[in-house]
């Protein structure tokens, strides 16, 4: 047999579209409690595949919630490590009606995989673990690989962190590697290089006691809504810049290579509004909607309320208005100073007729992968064995939490080898996985191993 | 008998207070339908006492609503006439625990009349009707007289411009006197001479057709919140003036002679900011509080809503936001013409990437008395008579819908003689009337006959 992954995969692909299956039956939904015994059963499911498939050690630790798997391959103490995370629950599938094929009964149909988690996490941690069963039987594994698995990540990683805290020995490694991101379109290899951050307030300003008659006092006496939508106003200038002081002092410029990386990311204008049907894009002057949604800070109001919210009239000066606020946050902001900026600053310019009060709900770092970390270069090169194609480093204007908590309890940088397509349909009906995308993907992790020296 | 209305008022005390008592125990709550029965009745009562009172004939007229009570006395129709406002109706009584005494037993009690309807607006249209009895007694009537009372007042006069509108020959007069307004004060004789008018609108605003992902759109598609919040903070400016292009091209601004009445209204600053429990008042530029509330338009956001308004945080950029706003406006402002010069400013101002739909709801004429009205001068010269000091033309900020109905269905002024205190309790439990307002209010009214030529 030719030793290459391309031929090593063709020679197996039954065998690893059935292991496929076998996870994809299991209805692994992390949020419904009847699944529960499903989560168990999952777990111990995967303990004996990573077993079969040249994992020396797998674990099933119990935690409060769901089962985490944790397996190992060591080699070589002095060699390097890696720690493979991936999450194997999945979201419920209702509504049912939807779905072509049933979400649990895997099938194969005009070329993808069929399924709920077919993409989101299973297929995505299959193909990590058969690309590192390929890269094995080539004997390409000149690392030390350890795996975690948790089944809560649809339901926010509720254990997460604290298996890190007590496992920090047993999970040391020199990077993280993750399949759970996308691509941003078939022909384009995409490493997810960053992440933002978050912060979110809520706002309560207070005028009068209690809600006036707007006839007797409207004019006279400040109204907290009116109040509320200037604060709000001013926080953003013409310029779509945030004019919080001090807001931007951590923020890494975006380097030409990076703006010349998006500048090659597909994306048409028209057909972006068309989808969100809007008249034009908008956001901070002298960037591309490409990088004003990942690379860029962001304000939002995600919900304000306060007064007469029915029917018809009601001519009242009310006594409260509300206001949840979000920033997106980019690498290097750290949230807690900006939750502390933002709330300051607006405590700071309320005027003397109203109070206010700004509470802080929720905070992440935001996520930046060196491009010359080892584990980069050498996913990057493995794209382009598999894809041929160097993949783009795009950064992500969500967040996902689990990485800053890596990168926070264990010191761990990761990446984002994502393999996820727009059109999969991940948490929705007829989720799928493109199956040539699924052994470019096994290929491309086989590669990984050949070039992380 | 001494022939002065305060001798023949002593006189007559008991007799008066039994025949408003009369009044004050029917239940004549206009919003509850189990008193359909009560309005009725009431309606009935005041036809008779009416004929009882000097009236040449009362009648009863039956409307869709409530019946709306009519009478007259012509005595020259060459004459001029003056037409009587008021209502029988009351608001409800709940809750009920906390009157001192039923509300629908009066009683005298540390001299003031406790009920419901004890001012509003049985005890003022009461003080109407002996006040004309009084007079009569005495040879004063040189006017002719009609009465009109209705009795949906508090639930929104629903059927009586239907009513003028049918009976503009049976109501033609020179001028429509009303109590069911206030003094500011005890010692503070107060002619309400104008009422703000208004203008209210629905906004709705939308940005994506959709609520999306706060991090993989914040910053690159406008949020509708934020976009409101701008439209709305720049409706007013820092010095408190309204922006909106020839908002103010119809106000008539305010005589000297009007703000020195004003600035002898008593009014504490202090005491007026404790019970608002606020730090500071806040309003337009260059006018105090007693300005600002009802000589000056004022803009004020009633309700907003949009967005995620539950517990907690949740990142969406949301695709819709809402709200009422409303404007105050003041005598020779067009309720019509400025409700759409602000819907047509918004139109305008709100940027491309959001789209904006501007609903108008609702709106009533503001009304202004001239002080040279010869029913205003003698209503003046009467309270001077009768309290001793020249009563103060004060403007309220609120509106009466029906002031502004009189003035455009029958062409005709009104008087508003107020004879109400802010601590009277109307609408509210334990409403009440002080008895020596209550005789200073008939021998005004009394008065205003001999001074009305």
């Amino acid at each position: 047999m030719e030793k290459t992954p391309k031929a090593y995969i063709a020679a197996n692909k039954d065998i690893f579209l059935n292991d496929l299956f076998d996870k994809l039956r299991i209805p692994s939904i992390s949020s419904q409690s009847e699944h529960k015994p499903d989560m168990e059963r999952m777990a111990l499911h995967w303990r004996d595949y990573l077993l079969q498939s040249g994992m020396q050690k797998a674990e099933v630790f119990p935690t409060a919630g769901n089962p985490i798997v944790y397996a190992e391959r060591i080699i070589d103490p002095k060699a390097k490590t890696i720690l493979i995370y991936g999450h194997y629950d999945v979201m419920p599938v209702e509504p049912l009606e939807l779905w072509k094929s049933a979400p649990f009964e895997p099938e194969v149909r005009e070329g993808h995989i069929w399924a709920r988690g077919a993409d989101d996490d299973k297929g995505q941690t299959m193909i990590q673990v058969l690309g590192f069963k390929t890269a094995l039987a080539l004997g390409w594994v000149k690392c030390n690989v350890k795996i975690i698995f948790e089944g809560e990540e649809e339901i926010g990683s509720t254990h997460l962190e604290q298996f890190c805290k007590e496992h920090k020995e047993m999970l040391q490694a020199d990077v993280i590697i993750v399949s759970d991101t996308g691509m941003v379109g078939h022909d384009t290899p995409t490493i997810t290089a960053g992440l933002r951050g978050l912060a979110y307030w809520e706002v309560e300003v207070t005028g009068p006691n209690h809600d006036l008659h707007s006839g007797h006092y409207g004019g006279a006496v400040a109204n907290p809504i009116n109040e509320l939508c200037k604060l709000i106003a001013s926080i953003v200038d013409d310029k779509g810049r945030i004019t919080v002081p001090g807001f931007y002092d951590d923020v890494v410029p975006l380097t030409k290579e990076e703006r010349d990386m998006i500048a090659q990311i597909p994306f048409d204008e028209e057909e972006y509004k068309k989808q969100l049907n809007i008249q034009a894009v908008h956001g901070e002057e002298g960037y591309h909607t490409l990088e004003r949604n990942s690379c860029r800070p962001s304000f939002d109001v995600c919900g304000i309320w306060g007064g007469y919210m029915g029917e018809g009239s009601k001519t009242i000066l009310p006594s409260k208005a509300y206001a949840k606020l979000s920033s997106r946050l980019v690498a290097n902001q750290d949230h807690e100073k900006i939750s502390k900026l933002v709330a300051e600053h607006l405590t700071r310019i309320a005027p003397p007729y109203i109070k206010i009060k700004v509470t802080p709900l929720h905070g992440g770092q935001a996520y930046l992968c060196p491009l010359d970390l080892d584990a980069y270069r050498a996913a990057e090169a493995a794209y382009e064995k598999a894809f041929g194609k160097r993949p783009l480093a795009v950064r992500s204007g969500g967040s996902i939490p689990i990485i800053s908590t890596f990168e926070r309890v264990l010191g761990l940088k990761s990446v984002l080898m994502g393999f996820g397509l727009p059109t999969n349909a991940i948490h929705s009906p007829n989720e799928n996985f493109p199956l040539d995308i699924f052994w470019k993907g096994i290929e491309t992790v086989a590669e990984f191993y050949n070039c992380y020296k």
